[in-house]
């Protein structure tokens, strides 16, 4: 199986499992259920589902252990959204192409439905069909630590303060390895505490790889910004710089951001052929993550 | 230990827990850590802690393994009022008599705060000392589920849907059984998990004490609405009329409310009559619950 159809296989086994756990919930709250699905599924390349089944398989852990993590780690992204689109946040309208949940529905739903989706992620690694029962805290852990003021949450809240401030590359690094490094990190470390044996050198490569991986993500999409188009990007291009937010191309200059983005493109690649396993799959998706134009 | 006593040494034990919990955060996120402290100990009666320590105690259950779930149901709690207060929910500007946390901070902090918290919940109940380590992962399934679609977010919603509508007394139950019920209920389950016997019968008593006074709370908040003062109740009184919400005295009128209320109140000390336990701090609790001014 190449990339492209590996990644569709996955979008549609995630987007088909959320759509069952959202309409399996009960009736009491239509407008909620129906903001919860709306940000789940309004489009996005299932990056994090993505890793979990990609660094999981690898490791040899069934799919169908994966498919809790992978739907958790997705109700945290979706979640993280909708509130990073907000009017007191970013203020974004359009998501994806498409409307924002706040303004597909309205702010004091799409608020919840953010909550509620925080709330799924935990419910999901709880509850859903794992043979794996006694591994269930561990990955608790691992995404609520990842989500909360240690990764995510700490990191919007510093891109929040660093909005119209000049701050370090090493402030960026640091912001970025929060905001979003560390959930993609935490789709890692699932993989790894589901599967039966991994040596603390290989965990320590596979975490080094996601890491790389996570910022060079980042990178790229700051890059994007500038290079790219709205119709491309599904949300309007220049927008960093209308917010007069912190970038790799405002800091470094848009030449050495992507001489950046390519010293990291090789580090991850690195990573990966350190590692005893067949890397293959993870290896085209660095490719694509540095070379997506969208 | 009378009533006032146990639960000023348990809002004191609670208090310094959190503040510990919050403090021993790094430093990245300087104000978005000050809000989470701030909506954690702007007051409040910390009735779900007392409901966790209460129960698990009569039910022979260390206070070192209650500390983390009395520490988390809390975090839930003030995340949900740090949202609910939001200008896009019930635009609430004063709690407890204190500004809310949007205005003492501001808006984007302000819902930060309230997801970090949540996210703060499920790593106390991963992390937190307690000595029963195989019991976590069921407190955290008690606790998204309560917290989460099926209980208080769910609730929230059913709660907007219900503004400016008429609703059936069985609705308005349904409501509140979610909106506040849920997470009461949670704690004696929590309390529950953690005992080393109880019979499946006292586990049911213990559960329609919880449910009965959950009830009672709400149908008194209600009536305190309409009967209180401002300055003694800490937020504007008669905020419900204004915001057109259904209420207890407006669907039934004062006098049957009150009516309502004393036989929620005869029915959960029933319950406890019921338990082979030594209930008499519950049964204060509800005494104070019922005929309680703020």
């Amino acid at each position: 199986m190449n990339l492209v159809q590996y990644q569709q296989a996955i979008k549609n086994r995630v987007d088909s499992n959320l759509t069952q756990q959202i309409n399996s919930l009960p009736d009491h709250a239509e407008s909620l259920k129906q903001a919860m699905l709306y940000a789940l599924l309004i489009g996005g390349k299932r990056m994090r589902p993505f890793l979990v089944y990609a660094a999981g398989e690898m490791l040899g852990v069934s799919a169908e252990d994966l498919n809790g993590p992978a739907m958790a780690i997705e109700a945290i992204h979706a979640y993280s959204l909708i509130h990073d689109d907000l009017p007191a946040m970013d203020d974004d309208e359009l998501r994806r192409g498409h409307p924002t949940c706040h303004i597909k529905f309205d702010e004091a739903t799409a608020i919840l439905a953010g909550d509620a989706l925080q709330t799924l992620a935990f419910e999901i690694l709880c509850d859903y069909s794992m043979s794996q029962e006694n591994k269930r805290i561990e990955l608790v852990k691992i995404l609520s630590k990842a989500s909360g003021f240690h990764g995510m949450c700490g990191g919007q809240a510093m891109d929040l303060a660093a909005t119209d401030k000049q701050i370090s590359q090493q402030q960026l690094e640091s912001l970025h390895s929060k905001k979003t490094g560390a959930l993609l990190i935490a789709c890692v470390e699932m993989a790894i505490a589901l599967a039966a044996d991994i040596s603390e050198q290989n965990k320590q490569y596979l975490l080094k790889f996601a890491q790389t991986i996570g910022l060079a993500f980042q990178v790229q999409d700051d890059i994007l910004d500038v290079t790219s188009d709205s119709k491309t990007l599904g949300k309007p291009q220049g927008s960093d710089q209308e917010q007069n937010k912190s970038t790799y191309p405002a800091m470094l200059g848009l030449a050495e951001a992507q001489t950046y983005l390519e010293e990291l493109h090789q580090q991850a690649l690195q990573a990966l052929r350190a590692l005893p396993y067949n890397t293959q799959i993870l290896q085209s998706f660095t490719d694509f993550v540095i070379h997506r134009t969208y």
